[in-house]
């Protein structure tokens, strides 16, 4: 009678506070695990973000919305520049404008190897400086020189021009640097940019890069993949597709089919891709986008490798460089990295 | 009001069939995901065992279940025998009881490597020839030669007996075969083993083997681990902790310590191991047992790979040779082997 006299007083009291109850169902609750860092257990503590469920209405919305998110971003980034002793400068490549960021230590090993840096965001999120954070942190803890490309994004920019814009810095970036010496990297939709360069550079005839390393890569823009249902409500930092996610597939793929390779690369054709390092966490919604790309690339015969972060929900191994956790998951792409690009 | 209603009404149907609710409300149900082949939907589209929930009351209990068990899963034994064309014979190896698995095609490159074997069922379930299931798919996909061992369990031999056997096994093993020619495997329970075989080994100042393939592995023998909460209810086939497997991790520890490391291997001191392949799947329980030993073997400088199935409860990879995620895993174990185990 417990569970009843529970229930009915809980589904009382959220029809009478008039709560959106579907919404807020979504969310689950776990403990926190004791099994990370004291500094990852404050994050994993940490609620959904407000605007998860933000569905906007039009461009207008839109623009509000991730101009207020970037230049929120954009505050921290100056002092995270200077306690990891990193510069950044603005420049253009191939027409497209971009950050070049370096440690200021840049190790002799690494004079001649460059990263490729795409940001994520779900092709709405991440503009101009506020993208640079995860390359911040790659330079200043992996000690690499990186160049964080700031594409076009939605809803001004729909599908293909982010892609456009990445490929077209690849090209440049090739008449002065040899594919061996080129990784790639991302996180989430930087991620899922990350694995599809290679599938356009392919089309293009141009040679692949030596790595990649795919964060919760956004491998499938549709809803499909098992953790977008079992970890629905899970994972604290996307909560669900039915969020401003799914809003942000249609917005960014205006009409094309969510499972174009150039939107989905689960869908592509990896055989022949180079090595590969994808990360995931026990919580993230991107679990199954991850490990479906993982399988994929082994059954395709590729070198791929994969880390699952215990307690982690999406994309929360580089947010913050004092936990632990972010300085192990940047030391594990250095070496990588350093493991499969030339030197010289 | 279409919440509340629903609500109320599966709540008084609970109260009126007078079912354990909360046990029952334990289970979540998720579609089956389409991302994995047809035959292995047809195994996640399947009931949890209705055993999962079971708490014996005495030895007798243990002893009439475990039998009843092991008669049934013996009886699918021979037509699988036949149909990977693999033999089987039994021996004891150390005072041990053990079987020795080998393919009737056992490839020359392998004719001197070995496989050492420990069947999972959490030191209570798979007694006897029903614990060579796992090791004769290894034989028959993989085309290894394996030594499966029949140690001895709980509730009639509970800690350390198994380990013992194990450990007893290992280094008669030694006398005829170079540790550099010994890989280690087993899941679950049989993955907790093949992580606390070099601690152990250690202690006794004993070669470590060349390689160990640890799947979905009891590092974490009390409730501790991120997925324990998260996957409750998602894992169709443990379930649950506090179902049988909880009882059996009491049984088993007799009084010790579930921290220890001989009991739980995520407790030890893991520097030095040899080259470890560990498999999980996203709807695992045991999922944080398994990416924390991932992540703890890495930070210790061990060579350690992990591959996560999509959609795959607790061990579902090997109960069937018709699935082909359950090829792609043996063929995966072997070409790790193959790697690591010196041919000659």
């Amino acid at each position: 009678m417990n569970t009843l006299r529970r229930t009915l007083f809980a589904t009382l009291l959220a029809c009478l506070l008039s709560l959106p109850a579907e919404a807020q169902e979504i969310i689950r609750h776990f403990p926190v695990p004791a099994t990370v860092s004291p500094q990852l257990q404050t994050l994993i503590a940490s609620p959904a973000p407000d605007y998860w469920n933000f569905h906007p209405r039009d461009r207008k919305e839109w623009k509000e919305w991730t101009g207020n998110f970037a230049q929120q971003l954009e505050k921290t980034l100056p002092n995270l520049c200077s306690s990891l002793n990193v510069s950044i400068s603005s420049e253009r490549l191939g027409g497209v404008p971009v950050f070049i960021i370096q440690p200021k230590d840049l190790p002799e090993s690494n004079r001649d190897r460059i990263l490729l840096h795409f940001h994520g965001g779900g092709y709405v999120l991440g503009q101009g400086l506020s993208g640079t954070q995860e390359a911040i942190l790659m330079a200043g803890i992996g000690k690499f020189r990186i160049i964080s490309v700031d594409y076009r994004m939605a809803p001004d920019f729909p599908y293909p021009a982010a892609i456009d814009d990445a490929i077209a810095v690849y090209r440049e970036l090739l008449r002065t640097t040899s594919p061996q010496q080129i990784g790639v990297f991302g996180t989430s939709t930087g991620g899922g940019m990350t694995l599809i360069l290679p599938l356009r550079a392919r089309e293009e005839g141009l040679p692949l890069p030596a790595a990649l390393a795919a964060g919760t890569p956004w491998t499938d823009l549709s809803k499909t993949g098992d953790s977008y249902f079992t970890n629905e409500g899970v994972d604290s930092m996307l909560v669900s597709y039915d969020g401003w996610l799914g809003e942000a597939a249609r917005v960014y793929a205006d009409g094309h089919d969510l499972k174009d390779p150039m939107l989905s690369p689960i869908y592509g054709d990896v055989r022949g891709f180079p090595p590969t390092l994808l990360t995931s966490g026990t919580r993230d919604l991107f679990l199954s986008n991850t490990v479906r790309m993982h399988l994929k690339l082994r059954e395709a015969g590729v070198d791929a490798d994969l880390i699952v972060f215990e307690g982690l929900s999406h994309a929360q191994y580089h947010m913050n460089p004092d936990i632990p956790e972010t300085r192990f998951h940047f030391l594990e792409l250095a070496r990588f990295f350093s493991t499969h690009l030339k030197e010289h």
